[in-house]
């Protein structure tokens, strides 16, 4: 059991890594399905005559995925993580069957997210009114 | 059929309004065991004893329904709506039972995204090698 960490236990210049998920091309098509349709996340001979050149998740795909290994593994935080919001960027395209700390296969960034995260001391938490 | 539009038909102060889209608590629920595992986007009860004081949509979910009404309804780029990065705020918890464009029922904004995208000139538009 990992400990949870809260506002008193976090300084400047700590890391955490979370674990690596593998991206499939059927998850980029379905992902795609149910919330961005275009033809560059949902269809590989379409997406060559994209920007793209070639599938690549939807950017909200790769960021949802980014969600997950935070809470599964990367950020041990007390009450949850909480974002509030942030500068977000997606550097280079996700492509299929990466398998990713959201960086792709050659090591580069597909997703940075700078964020505000609400976290709480620990005598200072969220309780039943 | 919406024209489609490039870089050389939008100008500073155009303003699009995208159709709106229920989600549902289902829907939170699926959506947050698949990428945001947490208390309060999992389960009212749970919920009610955090900051969120009740069941709430991962911002991520926030953010993709975003997407996906503004790919369906809202935006008609010619080349698609390729997100860069831009700068991403979730001022409000969405809840369930909300039909929303990205505002819930009392007009506040659940999601804001400045966003950088890329938009093509027609005569500039990616083709096949």
């Amino acid at each position: 059991m990992v400990e949870k960490l809260y506002l008193e236990d976090l300084n400047v210049g700590q890391r955490f890594t979370s674990a690596t998920y593998l991206i499939t091309e059927e998850q980029i098509k379905s992902f795609a399905r149910e919330f961005d349709p275009q033809p560059f996340h949902l269809d590989d001979a379409a997406a060559q005559n994209t920007v793209f050149r070639g599938l690549a998740a939807s950017g909200w795909h790769t960021a949802a995925v980014a969600m997950k290994l935070l809470v599964t593994s990367g950020l041990p935080l007390g009450n949850g993580i909480i974002g509030l919001g942030g500068d977000l960027s997606w550097p280079k395209p996700t492509r299929p069957g990466v398998r990713s700390t959201t960086l792709n296969q050659k090591g580069e960034a597909v997703h940075e997210f700078t964020s505000k995260v609400l976290v709480f001391k620990r005598d200072k938490l969220p309780t039943a009114d």
